[in-house]
């Protein structure tokens, strides 16, 4: 075991003593009331900027380490990456999602969210339209200014 | 804000006082160790149990309100669900599986895995095996005892 610093140790005496003046289980309650509104309010910024074609607003949504792992390809790491592949995706469909989140839960920093999707994806350039009924799982991180991006995202088909 | 009852609070702060006494930083950093052992070993358990076409044992890794979302079907809830769909599963073919873990995080009583996987499945009744190179994104949750368990837990494939 290492021994820790003098600044360690007072880091954890003082988060030791808010803990327990902050007492724990109604905040608990409310903190999940409270995560679940912000997790439900990203799905809006999530598809609403999908919708409206605006890759910007979309990646403002993702914490810089993220990792998006869509089904067909290998996991796509880092911010770069994802606006990268989705940028992509963007220029050749237009796009139509739906979300509905379904669990939340939270521990510290971290949440998890699971729930289906209905997307109706539209050639650019002329075509037929595909529609993905889909379900996720996603890791969210809570920011240093208490908001909350994505940090970890997986999605697959509930049709064949 | 509902008031606490005093059992609430005398928890609250009997929690608070043991955070305080037992620091954090050198124990959360053993906790992250010791449970990505333990996720490696559930790995471990969860392809050996595949590969021998042991159900039983590959479900005792389940929590019992569990969620499996493969690609392909619908969400598979809870554990009678999972139990009849993997039996189908392995009433069919002999596995093959090899999972490799690349990320775990922890907070209180969850965490999270990622990693990638390959899988041959080979028909029972002959014929062509199927080779999936995959991802997985996994919620496990902390039992009363201690060990861990999956709570849920989604995967797709790497190519097309």
């Amino acid at each position: 075991m290492k021994e820790k610093s003098l600044l360690q140790s007072t880091i954890c005496i003082v988060s030791g003593v808010m803990l327990l003046l902050a007492g724990c289980s109604s905040q608990e309650r409310g903190d999940l009331e409270a995560v679940t509104a912000a997790v439900n309010d990203i799905w809006n910024q999530y598809s609403s900027s999908l919708n409206s074609g605006d890759l910007d607003r979309w990646m403002s949504l993702w914490t810089e380490g993220g990792v998006q792992m869509p089904p067909g390809e290998p996991p796509v790491i880092g911010k770069d990456q994802i606006r990268a592949r989705n940028k992509g995706v963007l220029d050749q469909f237009t796009f139509n999602v739906r979300i509905t989140n379904e669990e939340v839960g939270v521990a510290r920093d971290w949440a998890f969210a699971r729930g289906t999707y209905r997307a109706t994806l539209t050639p650019k350039e002329g075509g037929e339209a595909t529609v993905v009924d889909g379900k996720y799982m996603t890791i969210l991180q809570r920011q240093p200014d208490g908001s909350w991006k994505i940090h970890r995202d997986i999605f697959n088909s509930n049709v064949p």
